[in-house]
């Protein structure tokens, strides 16, 4: 039997597989999962070198795909060639016809959408939002070239899909990059989910367009076997990555799934069997002509080194460096101690990656550019690219700090949240965080950050942990340990450092846990529960406080999720009263701390966020002061609060 | 004298201020500005209809500047032209060159990157946060054709900036809707901020990929008058939208600010003294040779009508849609009543406008593109663009309403915190927001957007209002309701809809505030606050509670921020337990709740959130159970929290 025979018979029997998938499921996208057939038979049980029996093989090449919801397709193909699921090598499974009618049921392993962490290795990041995929196979594809692994990254993107912006920001990046073992393919099958694709999302205009972004594009009939094998196989020219663009029909195979407007339709119980009727099967079953590849080689040891710095000798770790002078000087700003930590832990393992959108020699992220430009990865200014390669980088086993200022994460809070999902080791620093930015205003300055990553916080991940991580240091010395503390923990963390510089609050040897806080002064009227910036501003409210006979405590409250027993460690009991402030909007310290007391009932809060949107002013100062959290004005709100008691 | 040496000799002028103006704030960006000095002089002097005494003329041509950072040479040619400035036409006043020396000062219309709302009218938007100008210039091109105005919308982009998938998703959007009033410029100086461009950015890559999305490329040299002029003035061969790309000197005039990482910084004193020395005046000074032409025709009257629909009749409503059935069994989605209540505002107002995502048919604003096609904006799969191109057509005086999944929204929420700090009349509606959407699983599922909306809805615009309203309707009628006050309201808002159909609560003439709750049954035992789909399920629980000798009440809390007096209102008085639950993570509705309760600190509140993060399930029941927040999960949480009592 010929090659093209045999996928053309097993692109039947997957198809067939899918109709009747999503029938029993009641949703999902047959038209789109069909209009892939080939294409995966092809990827599948050809060209692909991967081991249905172990997907966590590093070895292997892996597939994103980024047109997500097409995901019934790949559960059929991977169920057919006995692939294993589960969340672990210890707890794998092998597949069985029968998981396929499971699909989209609450306890099946096969999700709506690709997810790894719900127990589908097979992929390595959660997609479903459209766009991102091209940016995870990129990033994979890093961090195999880093390797030295003989590796090829496929992602399948939608038509429909091609309008979103990241997939132009990760293309400019893959011929920036030089990523010719990414093979990005289109599927170009004229339908999005309303209607037809534009005349912008044509093949002849990807084609052009892919061209003119300095990659090779190759138009093939995507449900031509002999064609889509050799495109995929295609050695690029003057080496150029190659880009497959493969003219597909929506729905394949099915007329009903071939309307405009049947996107994201099951077939009901008529339409099943006529789908069924008209997606035979050939006579002759193809015996043995298609199999996966393995990939070669010998599996590398993984590296699971602890990680882990010593005490930070800041006048040491900052000899030579530009930040010589603020240490001396004894204020130094947490972006500045970052890019200590960050060369510091580029020493200790070389699993430490960083990525930068274009503001290295603002976030500092320069320091590891310097010593490690092989794991230096510049982003430019495309913050959703960045992220989504960053937890590519991260399911290839790096450790990945993107750093970028605080309000440019905010572009990718969508693929940040898929990172979550995904329970992704991916690390972010945003500096000029909060208000204090001052000069620059409001498009610049970080204060949604809180009360988004803050939700992520306060939720589990399928593993346990919370969906993130925030830190929020106040110092050189919390922030490079725990700097350290969040490149060793495995899970999403986000980090804010701050602009301007800072007196330094601990000694080297303080111990920090990543979850915590730490009590700076007892005080017997009122505690002052704060971070970063806003700790050193609550101390000088603290101390003009107490010229007027008003005795506050001081909290740094450093990090998002609260520890389970936070009330209790800052000695906060019945009648305790608790003034919250922060330099982001509500949502984020204030909101978890009002949420601890309120579930209690007898501790009052009282919370201080910018009153106001801010805008430029030539010092913090005047900022805070502009928005309401200066130290004078949390002077009156202490006093408000108590006179109320 | 000659145009080219006139416009010399001010640009000459302007960037001599422009380096004063940076050096007094301490701070700015004078490279990126001088870079524009000779584009901005043809187009605020010659080029550009408008009337500098009266920037809030319809007619005028407008400028969008993506660039933001480069504002410092706009402000200098404005108030060299005499530019009004004020927060509305009653407080204008003319801007002069001594207020140049206040930029970025905190009591100073000048800050640090464009924003209309601080008191800057010649600006539509706020920018600086990059890649975000394209399309705002793209919505008040539609604006102005919508209503059959002659201007010509232009934006200054960066060639840094050309990396943000923003601006392709945008042009792709001037292509499709054939956008020929768009006149974009690419500021292109070779260097980003903290390196130089890559080759993906360059003035020929530009071309090739401008020439690829289908339009019109113009390159010139960026400081050669005559060329800039006759580039502005182009008339597009075949139609299709031009695109200069300018090849400027990044810090033009000034030996300092031409290196590389000059970017952001402004020169010293000794540094001011030099650049004073080599831009120095010509001789001859320009007479009246510039001047920019006024914008002619008369100033069509404002539509100022105020917004109100009749008290909803479901049935007569529905009669002949899709929806009739829905209404018939009397369980209706909200997404479905939105739809209806979108229709019935665009036969109310013509400056209603529906933009939607590719996904009408699931949104339901299919309803207005039916029969207002001209009214519709398709954007396709582009969320980012959508956003900002709706803050262009707010600009341009319409009320526009944003549609797509309320997960979608996520990729635009830098946007969205931009229109937010323009004070943009935006209104968004995210529909199959929650949990409750079932089966697609999280990638689809809209959670976090309680937390970034409700960050927003705490603070002030600088005109006084909340940053955002949110609203999230329990079903049909209160939909219908909220959709007429969201329109008639100057300001943001963003509404959450739902999926699966819901039973009606409310009557057709019950009376909403657009900020305010609803008690639906008092109960002396404990309340329990809810919004949306979990006011339904919040019912069900009650009912068990009740079948167990428990009385709790019932509120829909259908809005933040809350309303001040939001515990009276719903007679929480000291003692008072709370139980809030809503289905999406932390920091929304439950975090308002207990923020105003821990104020009090004597009444109770338990916040009920998902637990873990969803994953696919075939019906809500199935996911609400999964997240720990069904009707059954809130009855053990009543009981546990009054057993502490």
């Amino acid at each position: 039997m010929t090659f093209a025979a045999a996928v053309h018979y097993k692109a039947i029997e997957l198809s067939r597989h899918v109709c009747r998938m999503c029938t029993e499921a009641g949703s999902g996208h047959p038209s789109s999962a069909t209009a892939l057939a080939h294409i995966t038979t092809v990827l599948l049980y050809h060209t692909m070198r991967y081991d249905p029996a172990n997907p966590w093989n590093p070895l292997s090449d892996r597939l994103v795909l980024s047109e997500g919801h097409a995901v019934p397709i790949i559960y059929a193909a991977y169920a057919d060639v006995g692939g294993v699921v589960g969340a672990d090598p210890k707890h794998g499974r092998k597949l069985s016809l029968d998981d396929l009618w499971t699909l989209r049921d609450i306890a099946s392993v096969l999700d709506g959408h690709p997810n790894p962490a719900l127990g589908f290795p097979f992929f390595d990041a959660a997609t479903g939002s459209l766009g991102q995929g091209v940016s995870v196979a990129a990033g994979l594809a890093l961090a195999a070239r880093m390797d030295g692994l003989d590796k090829t990254l496929y992602c399948i993107v939608g038509d429909g899909e091609s309008r979103e912006g990241q997939i132009w920001e990760a293309l400019d990046f893959i011929a920036d990059q030089h990523l010719t073992n990414v093979r990005v393919l289109f599927n170009s099958n004229k339908m999005g989910q309303s209607d037809y694709v534009s005349p912008q999302q044509s093949a002849a205009t990807l084609a052009r367009k892919i061209r003119a972004y300095g990659l090779h594009p190759i138009t093939i009939n995507g449900h031509d076997p002999v064609a889509i094998r050799k495109a995929l196989a295609a050695r690029p020219p003057k080496g150029k990555p190659v880009v497959i663009i493969a003219k597909t029909q929506k729905g394949w195979g099915v007329k009903e799934l071939q309307q405009v407007g049947y996107h994201g339709k099951p077939l009901d119980a008529k339409g099943l069997q006529a789908a069924l009727e008209q997606l035979k099967l050939p006579a002759r079953k193809p015996q043995d002509v298609l199999c996966p590849p393995l990939p070669r080689g010998e599996i590398p040891k993984a590296d699971r080194q602890a990680i882990a710095l010593a005490d930070p000798d800041l006048v040491k770790m900052a000899e030579g460096t530009k930040f010589a002078g603020a240490v001396q000087k004894g204020k130094v700003a947490t972006r500045q101690a970052f890019g200590l930590a960050l060369l510091a832990l580029g020493r200790a393992s070389k699993r430490i990656v960083a990525l930068d959108g274009d503001v290295s020699n603002s976030t500092f992220s320069e320091t590891l550019r310097k010593e490690f430009p092989d794991r230096f990865v510049e982003c430019r200014i495309a913050e959703q690219n960045m992220i989504s390669v960053a937890a590519g980088l991260a399911a290839g086993g790096k450790i990945p700090f993107a750093n970028t200022f605080a309000k440019f994460f905010v572009r990718a809070y969508d693929q940040i949240e898929m990172a979550a999902n995904t329970c992704a080791n991916l690390k972010m620093v945003g500096s000029h965080s909060g208000v204090s930015l001052g000069a620059d205003g409001p498009s610049q300055m970080g204060v949604v950050d809180a009360a988004f990553f803050g939700s992520l916080a306060g939720v589990r991940t399928p593993k346990g942990r919370p969906g993130c991580v925030v830190l929020v240091p106040s110092d050189a010395i919390s922030t490079i340990k725990l700097a350290a503390l969040m490149a060793d923990y495995e899970g999403l963390v986000y980090m804010r450092t701050l602009r301007p510089e800072t007196a330094i609050l601990y000694q080297p040897s303080e111990p920090f846990r990543l979850i915590g806080q730490k009590v700076l002064s007892p005080g017997k009227d009122l505690a002052i529960i704060a971070w970063g910036y806003m700790v050193h501003e609550a101390r000088k409210a603290a101390e003009r406080l107490k010229g007027e006979g008003i005795e506050a405590g001081l909290v740094d409250a450093y990090s998002l999720p609260l520890a389970a027993d936070f009330l209790e460690a800052i000695g906060a009991g019945p009648g305790a009263k608790l003034l919250v402030v922060e330099d982001n909007y509500g949502g984020g310290l204030g909101s978890a701390v009002a949420a601890a007391a309120a579930q209690r009932g007898n501790i009052r809060v009282t919370s201080m966020t910018p009153r106001t949107m801010p805008k430029s002013g030539k010092t913090a100062d005047d900022v805070l002061r502009f928005v309401g959290i200066d130290a004078g004005a949390i002077c009156r709100r202490a006093k408000e609060f108590l006179g109320k008691a």
